[in-house]
């Protein structure tokens, strides 16, 4: 693994050249097609258009129940000289559909027929030629074009396809895309998970997507980095399939072989792309059939699927890429990036006001979580240094608009009973910490803030943070639950610890929380009443997101302890040394409390059904739960 | 089929209300569940909220390819103090994803290490703890909520569903949805058909609609319109499935059993909706199962099935109906409607200019074609009688609005070559003859207007008809094809047809063009010219609004003549009495030149593939065809 075995170079083509390089070279006048019944042609792909072979109605029908007459036998009915028609001689009863052959030329409605004895009808009014008939083709006119080419079929359009006598169609053969995950490290059973081994997601990941687009996936088993045998294996599918899609080792590690398969048994068109995430990507062609290397970062594979597979799935298929809708949105935060590429950035949205504020996630290639939780995604374009907070981006959604409008906007510290509101309602939450939150709403990015911020005078929590944030400013503190904090320990306490004193202590290794985070004001606030210099606190500079992300660590034994909330230690079946308990409430502007998200949140926070879940957790309270502070 | 068998009063309860009573009716509480496959779980929805089981990564890895050191030992490294590590001592060589055991804590990547002799490795800066280490739990931490309940699953919830530890979960079974079309008229195969039947189309529709929605259809063949045997079948249906949709037979036809069916056998909760297209429904309950009485006209039986039978399915899969995006349009003609229902119209969409323009299309309850070509629906309400031109109506799109952004909206006479061009780029066309075309430019609904207007007085085509409308605006004429007019007559011309002097002979039936068609004005043109009167034109009142549908009445048999191009006469395989060459040109305003839609229609016009599809159909001219000629 010495660095001269490693292809460190790889090229940063813009990705729309990128595109158009490859695209240019890759040949898609051969499309193939096949002959399919009408009945099973939803979202397939017409190859040519389809012209009507019947006319519909084929025959001249009555549109409405009544009767069938001859115009010229109902002249001069009227209110005060009814005409008398005879029955099969004047006319005859017709329901919706029935044939009007050349004996009648209109129908009278039946509520417009007066019955009488002897087969005798009177009418009161004359009936004009052809009223209530459907003649021939007044829906489809044979020879008419029903369908364009390239046309994705629509259960409207087999309808009409059915009236215009079509049985069967020309459509383009869905594209065949292999599928072959790699790497030593990847594994395919669940069973065989150990330390060091990776589950394959991405190639699953893959295979739906493809099923969207409209392709047929053709899955892998994880492949070895062996050259020879992924030589083979990506000759193979290449010559048995429309598009190949090889995911990881498409970089500069010393097993990274897929560029230099491709080089040997085809010809690699681009080797790295201008993106972010997605730079280390492979735009590749064997056997005249486009091979795709996509990197194996879960963000980096979805973002480069994305882009690029795709388009290509679409234009195998026939059809091209729509263009994404794409929506105006608030920053609310700073965002840098480099000029040297294009860079994909998951937001989460929510209508604070009138304003759709979008709030960036993490940029971590490898969280999946934040792909799962992100309402949309923005581009920084290349040559730009990023986007300031408050300039307007254009969103593309990964949710409804509907969702979104619908959401609740929580931003500040996490606590599980988040997850137990999130099942019961909209919530679109991000974790920063309480002054986090505080921030978020002093922007305006978020219509609630979950805080547990120790006032270190007066021992009291979250009133005087949001006095002196929002001095004049009208603010709401909806109560929320007491919860128990300490120390999160291995089962048995092995270190023994104690209390805040032991955390100086040389053989003890500490897992801390992020800057702003309530319980990081906690540990502060009792070092420095014990006169612990933080310098001493082995592990202090060690920070985590979450209450769940501490006790994770100190289940590995990558950490003693940390401080973290009961139900947490209690999740991770870990032991627990109680310090205190502390409000976990929630901030709102006054002027939100008529916001039906609001309400709804308050009611959820009051409901039964919730305290129970909560009860089950341990170590929280719920004194005055949902009651209104005006601050 | 008496009147005093017909039940002709159903009621005309608002669709809101329909809906909310029978939903209140039923019990969607037992929604059934299975235990499925993580990794055929697309599309299908949670029971319950899923929770991580393991944390991801599930070991501290490297999030780099590099060297793995312990902080502690890089303490101090400078340019110009460089600090020199041993292989195995003080680092190991690491991949991106490798295990970070407990004897290193930090990464440096490969480019920032220079390699030596002796398995050594220089460094010029120092590696601060936990540096490009992906630490346990960082996407996905153990206990987390994943997703929550009742969310369908899309593929990158898969990729987090898997990386946290996820193999099965319990998802709600898909509904069943048996479809059962009646009418004695109904037939299944395509080779049945004859006068009188009707091949069925909507169950197929339906069909397709319960797949899309997430259901699984359960498609009977059409059963007979008898009591006994249809009780049967819906008594048995509603025993093996979650939902029943009945299609036709719900109104007030003496044959329309369905309401009394389900009245025997269950509860008829509404029958009659104030919703136009779509008034004849039955929301029915059958064994405890909802049994949905559609009506038979194809549009009606669309927009019911949307309106309630997609929010039924929705429902029993665990989803709500997501509000459907609505966009704003100006309404370009009035629409009157009435006080008693709320109406559902198909409109066609273009942007002309920067303002969307919906353009009604029928409103024939019959005509499937109004829904393939419709590219919106808009609302008018109940207790309202209509909405005027120019007003701002909400349209629910049926089509993209990238497609309808892409199109070019041609409203005006119509001609087959339309047909052609509408498979060779996005044409949004509306039939409305060629004064018709020209009022839609007047009014800014339409980009071109196809138009063949004869001036009486000079002999030539279009020219003064624009200068006329358009006394001062800059208007252009594209020029389009030469077309053959003449009297189209069935094979052999039985009726001996010359000329305009036949047309008033008592054995002759015309069939005619709307009003504003220029083939209309060509007629009375020469009537008037012969001097004969049109009431002496029998079948003068019969509109038809295309030349197809006049053909399809000769073929047909139903009248004797027409008029029309020869194209028509020859694809319906007519004889044709030619009587002149028109010119069928394109009004545009001079401001649209520069539009890319224009410029690509041109090029259609211009290309040969254009040309040689046309000159197959015989009858047509190509002289100076797109020229632009400024007026």
């Amino acid at each position: 693994m010495r660095k001269e075995d490693r292809n460190i170079y790889i090229s940063n083509v813009d990705l729309d050249e990128a595109i158009n390089m490859y695209f240019s070279k890759l040949k898609f006048d051969s499309i193939n097609f096949e002959e399919i019944d009408v009945y099973n042609s939803l979202d397939r792909v017409t190859v040519d258009p389809i012209f009507a072979k019947k006319s519909s109605p084929h025959y001249n029908s009555a549109a409405m129940d009544g009767i069938a007459v001859l115009s010229d036998s109902t002249m001069g009915a009227s209110e005060v000289k009814p005409k008398t028609l005879e029955l099969n001689k004047d006319f005859i009863y017709v329901n919706t559909g029935n044939v009007i052959d050349e004996n009648y030329n209109a129908v009278i409605m039946i509520e417009d027929v007066m019955e009488m004895e002897d087969n005798k009808v009177q009418i009161i009014s004359p009936a004009y030629p052809w009223q209530h008939i459907r003649p021939i083709g007044e829906d489809i006119v044979y020879g008419e074009m029903i369908i364009p080419s390239n046309h994705k079929i629509r259960p409207m359009d087999i309808g009409a396809l059915i009236c215009g006598g079509i049985s069967k169609l020309k459509a383009i053969k869905s594209p065949i895309v292999s599928i072959i995950p790699t790497g030593n490290e990847i594994i395919e059973n669940i069973d065989d998970i150990e330390k060091g081994k990776i589950l394959d997601s991405n190639s699953r990941v893959f295979e739906n997507l493809v099923i969207k687009y409209g392709g047929i996936p053709n899955r892998y088993s994880p492949q070895e980095d062996n050259y020879e045998s992924l030589k083979n294996t990506i000759d193979n599918a290449s010559k048995n399939s429309d598009l190949v899609v090889v995911n990881a080792g498409t970089s500069a590690g010393s097993k990274d072989y897929i560029v230099k398969v491709i080089r040997e048994i085809g010809e690699v068109v681009v080797h790295g792309i201008a993106l972010k995430p997605g730079k280390p990507t492979i735009l590749g062609i064997v056997n005249n059939t486009p091979v795709l290397g996509i990197p194996g970062y879960p963000v980096s594979a979805y973002i480069v699927f994305e882009e690029i597979a795709k388009r290509l799935i679409l234009k195998l298929n026939g059809l091209e890429k729509e263009e994404e809708e794409v929506y105006e949105a608030v920053l609310s935060k700073r965002l840098v990036s480099s000029l040297k590429h294009k860079e994909i950035v998951r937001v989460n949205l929510g209508y604070v006001g009138d304003k759709l504020v979008a709030t960036p996630l993490t940029r971590g290639a490898g969280v999946t979580m934040s792909l799962v939780k992100a309402d949309g995604l923005i581009e920084i374009p290349r040559n730009t240094e990023g986007i300031e907070a408050g300039n307007k981006v254009s969103v593309k959604l990964l949710k409804s608009m509907n969702h979104i409008k619908n959401s609740l906007v929580s931003i500040g510290s996490h606590d599980i009973v988040m997850d137990i509101i999130a099942n019961k309602m909209n919530l679109s939450s991000g974790h920063v910490g309480s002054m986090g939150g505080i921030m978020a709403i002093k922007r305006g990015e978020a219509h609630i803030a979950p805080i547990h911020l120790l006032d270190t005078n007066t021992g009291e929590y979250n009133i005087s943070y949001i006095q002196k944030y929002f001095k004049d400013e009208k603010m709401i503190l909806i109560k929320g639950v007491k919860r128990l904090q300490g120390f999160i320990v291995q089962k048995g306490n092995p270190k023994n610890i104690k209390g805040f004193n032991d955390l100086s202590r040389k053989d003890v290794c500490y897992i801390n929380r992020q800057r702003g985070a309530g319980t990081r004001l906690l540990l502060d606030y009792n070092l420095n009443k014990l006169d612990i210099n933080s310098d001493d606190v082995i592990g202090y500079e060690r920070e985590m997101n979450t209450h769940m992300a501490v006790a994770v660590t100190v289940k590995s034994e990558s950490a003693d302890t940390g401080l973290g909330v009961l139900s947490v230690a209690k999740a991770m079946d870990l032991d627990f040394i109680p310090v205190c308990y502390e409000s976990y409430d929630f901030l709102v502007r006054e002027s939100s409390l008529n916001d039906e998200k609001i309400k709804g949140f308050i009611q959820v926070l009051k409901s039964i059904e919730f305290k129970n879940e909560v009860q089950k957790l341990g170590g929280y309270g719920f004194d005055n739960i949902g009651k209104i502070i005006y601050i």
